[in-house]
């Protein structure tokens, strides 16, 4: 398998994460999406990542949809580990809170961070580079806090943020804040339960790959790869 | 079964259709999200619609959500008519269009056409309303045109836009064409096979709901509700 990212697009860990979880090591292809490139369009119109790409396979592009994908395609070999639960119901809250993390989690937190921070350096001026809009990221550093106490909510009401069992919905969440805590803008003090609930997923052998990533010229905050921030 | 909507907001007309197809007809209960009231923030965190309801069983909050949903519990018994294929691949690119529609074409063109030609007229000042912003209507009038011509190229290459079948991503392409098509926005000469195609779907006693559907003072386009169009 090959899994088409962006070693910091927070979608990209997610699918990281849960690949491991499966026991997946996919071959990385690096994609900077804003380049457009026409090979890449033709695996995704939406030009976004990640894609997986099988062998004799149509590519699957899209966070949620590769989720579902590996689900239906290897989910019961999971067993007790399944990551998407086997009711209606709970299956509902699993895919409401990954939507939480993936879709709104990244408009109002995680595509600023990485777009104004990360993507801006690598590229060029008229593929929107430049330096950080300060705005933006303000926003982005207010937002965050509201979403790092809707997760210690969940996480002191629950065992995992869906439920009795680890589900997309912890790796989803995990994926945006571990791409906000490389930069540093996690505010892991104002939340206890957060933090604790975060510290259970980082010290999984799963994680391994994401607390490895780095980028030149920009070393990780110092709570990063630490498993006792 | 109770449906908390809009009658404007396209991702409640994707499910309005969906439902319909299933032949069942919910209870409508009209939200104006903007007003962000505490009893409907209960059963969508999000504070988005669409959200159904049912007696005994926890809200289903969101469109793509509501779609899997629906065919979890009750898509076996449509038989040949499923929305979802029973094929992972299959489903794979009903999903991938599903989105393209409630994401992409709700970000570029539909969520700007609702939101200021309609949701507007009813926001109070610190709400929100106003005028409609003529530029933002402009990127969506430019925008609307490659998403028809992506619906037409569809269109003429497969029967239905995923493939043999009707699918989720016909009602969420049609439901977001819909509300363009009340407000006169849909360039309709531009693609004759995406107007052929609308005109099937159009022509279903399911679409019937929808082209009932009217906003005082601001009737509809002379397309909407003319089957011939």
């Amino acid at each position: 398998m090959h899994l088409h990212h962006h070693p910091f697009c927070p979608h990209s860990r997610f699918i990281r994460l849960v690949l491991a979880e499966y026991g997946i090591e996919p071959d990385l292809v690096e994609q900077r999406v804003w380049e457009r490139r026409p090979d890449f369009l033709a695996l995704n119109p939406a030009g976004e990542t990640p894609v997986i790409v099988e062998q004799q396979a149509p590519s699957v592009p899209g966070a949620a949809i590769i989720a579902e994908y590996l689900d239906e395609t290897r989910g019961l070999a999971l067993g007790d580990r399944r990551l998407l639960p086997n009711g209606p119901a709970e299956r509902v809250e699993v895919r409401r809170l990954m939507a939480w993390f993936n879709d709104k989690m990244f408009l109002e937190v995680t595509d600023h961070l990485v777009r104004e921070r990360i993507y801006k350096r690598y590229m060029k001026a008229d593929q929107g580079g430049g330096p950080p809009d300060a705005t933006v990221l303000r926003a982005a550093r207010t937002n965050i806090r509201y979403h790092l106490k809707y997760i210690g909510w969940l996480a002191k009401a629950r065992n995992w943020l869906a439920g009795e069992r680890m589900s997309h919905a912890d790796l989803a969440a995990a994926a945006h804040l571990s791409v906000a805590d490389y930069l540093g803008d996690v505010p892991w003090d104002e939340d206890e339960d957060a933090k604790a609930w975060y510290a259970r997923l980082k010290s999984r052998p799963t994680f391994r790959g994401l607390l490895n990533d780095s980028i030149p010229g920009m070393p990780a905050s110092k709570t990063y790869a630490d498993l006792d921030f």
